[in-house]
């Protein structure tokens, strides 16, 4: 939580944090200035102050709503910088910074975030670091820096925005299942009233016109992938195929808030109409491990550990899993889940190795995601939810959806 | 163009690019790989021979959809470098990209691209460069790169793109017009037919429904800002607020195709009901100006001859302007426009500076957007279009759309 910021600060010696960039779809920032119309800036948090943001004249108003407190950069002359850098904007960015940091009479080590290009990234704070010596400039990496760490753990405010994304992607799920359950099927395909087939495209139409409707935003697009591509975890589904009676279709979703907020991920695995035993086979595997590792989760225990558990009870079932061979493309071939906030993807991770520390908190929110994948076979199952491990440890599902295989098709 | 790449290479002596990062709303990916569902990966043009994507197993099927030549991430063993590495994982990136480089036997100057963390990026790459001597990485700037300045002139096919998404800009235009034409004034507020206030929100939403349907996405919002706000060139609108008759509401639309593609950008100046003679004044001078620098602009000519222009046109008709003082708030307050294509923001810019030697070329796709703004006067103008450059060197406007000031509201 943002409570956790100076303390980290304070452990990991660094006397300030520079963020970078707009504060749309760029988490760093967002995570400070809410969800404002910024096209650029910088934030500055010097140890035990209050963060000060640093906009363009054209944005001041929005940047004043953040009701952070606020410099425009027409302060630091920028046109005089531009001149002086000969036409470099990297340089003019990196005396754009030097400026502020002297100004805010910042010295030791500064861990730089924020959303960028990597070369503008890279030749801007080696120059810096190169002109004003008295800065360390320092690269946390997202599994254990100060703001990643952070953002681990969420207040309640949070949750309930991301219960909330959760309520609206639930209610598209559930616009999805009423719209294919709408179809009739003609030689094993859905078809429309004209006899057409329908296809994955017009499926992910009107998820996008359903999310949009209740305010959400779709930036990575949905996985609605079926049959050997759901046999692949992140094969998103040909847009011209047809949808076939009887196979798996794994339907991924991961929504934010419009303008680059919070996210929520959600996984149902279907067969329309009805489901063969293998893939009822499948889909009880993983829907028993599901519930297996979700009764066992508890805080102050290891991520690695719960994913060394859905492997070993997928190995019991028989299917090979990447703990035991991390080249397998069949079985269990992904982690059991990842954190989210206004990140789809963030710390801690459930990769299995004696490296990844990361230890389950309460106040975390993340993904619980079981899956098996057989693409010679022509099928995939994966069922996933986001939970948050609340104050007193329990874990609850941020939203409830029925985890059914089979959809019913009139006439099937 | 693409065709540009290897060339601009050559004259600055690189000997490779490599770019990082998701596939989507990451536009130096997205030009080699066009809009596919690939969280994360890399790529590597060597000078003289085509690109290279290096993806994850559970994305190969996505990946090869590219069209590109393909190797996954588990042939370079990421968890033995994740364990070598003892958790730190941009040091076990810089060792994965070092074993590409490596295998591939790149050295040189390495220019890298591709949206990312600052804090990652500055670590992973500066370890890189420490581990492996024998290439130096180079970060170019936006302004003058190997990709930015191919990417700066569109084919024919990129054209068209952003023409389409300017198709589908222009008739959420038109249904917003038709949307508030159809509301009724009282108390020279836009009410429905309960009676009730219309606000920015309703406005928005519907902006957004509008998008989706016709399959584009909206990642940084829309401008909808009114009197005093529209006298702010970035301030968005408040949601809150009613839609007031006579005042002047800017309108700026900026979407991309979904997934994170091709944008257009487009902005009219709205009165509802009626213009006073002060908003029609400063419409008209906006208008002027616009058809004007329309007419002049040519070929092999400077962008900063055009704001020079600009400036001196305002001016002349009694306004201030930056370019005589760089801090001025009122009047003509920021560039004449700007390149775009897969990023919203593209080189070149159209600063006024000596510094800036961007030249307009054939093949360019770009804003052309005049503006003027009073915040104290509660109010501002700014008529936007998106133009390609033709290979003969005439303009074209992507997208007609009437550029009228008033909109006619039922009973005023």
């Amino acid at each position: 939580m943002k409570s956790d910021i100076d303390r980290g600060m304070k452990e990991k010696d660094i006397a300030a944090i520079l963020v970078r960039g707009p504060a749309q779809h760029n988490a760093s920032m967002t995570y400070f200035t809410g969800l404002v119309h910024l096209t650029g800036g910088y934030l500055l948090k010097i140890l035990g102050h209050a963060p000060v943001i640093f906009c363009s004249d054209m944005e001041r108003d929005e940047a004043a709503s953040t009701g952070l407190e606020l410099r425009v950069l027409s302060d630091y002359e920028p046109m005089k910088l531009f001149e002086a850098a000969e036409g470099d904007i990297n340089l003019a960015d990196a005396m754009l910074i030097e400026k502020i940091l002297r100004e805010y009479d910042v010295k030791g080590r500064v861990s730089i975030y924020g959303q960028g290009e990597a070369g503008a990234t890279y030749s801007t704070f080696n120059m810096l670091e190169a002109r004003y010596p008295e800065v360390v400039i320092v690269g946390e990496s997202m599994m254990d820096s100060v703001l990643d760490l952070a953002r681990s753990t969420k207040d309640a405010e949070e949750v309930e925005r991301i219960r909330e994304m959760g309520k609206i992607t639930a209610a598209v799920v559930a616009d999805v299942v009423g719209f294919l359950s709408s179809h009739q099927a003609k030689e094993n395909i859905l078809v429309d009233r004209n006899g057409d087939a329908l296809t994955i495209r017009d499926v992910k139409t009107k998820i996008n016109l359903w999310l949009a409707m209740r305010g959400a935003e779709n930036p990575n697009g949905s996985i609605f992938a079926i049959g050997r591509e759901a046999g692949v975890p992140h094969s998103s589904g040909t847009d011209e195929d047809p949808i076939p009676l009887g196979e798996t279709i794994i339907f991924d979703i991961y929504p934010c808030e419009a303008g680059g907020g919070y996210f929520h991920d959600f996984t149902r695995t279907w067969c329309l109409g009805y489901a063969t035993d293998e893939a009822l086979a499948l889909y009880e595997d993983v829907l028993e491990v599901y519930e297996t590792v979700y009764e066992s989760i508890k805080p102050d225990v290891q991520t690695r550990e719960y994913q060394l558990m859905t492997c070993e009870l997928f190995e019991e079932k028989g299917h090979p899993t990447i703990c035991t061979d991390p080249r397998t493309l069949d079985g269990y071939v992904h982690s059991l889940g990842h954190s989210l906030g206004l990140s789809i993807h963030e710390a801690p991770i459930f990769r299995h190795s004696a490296m990844n520390k990361a230890v389950l908190t309460p106040g975390m929110v993340f993904t619980i995601e079981p899956g098996l994948y057989y693409p010679d076979r022509g099928m995939g199952v994966r069922i996933e939810d986001t939970v948050w491990m609340k104050p007193d440890g329990e874990l609850e599902t941020l939203v409830d959806f029925p985890k059914d295989l089979v959809i019913k098709i009139p006439g099937v």
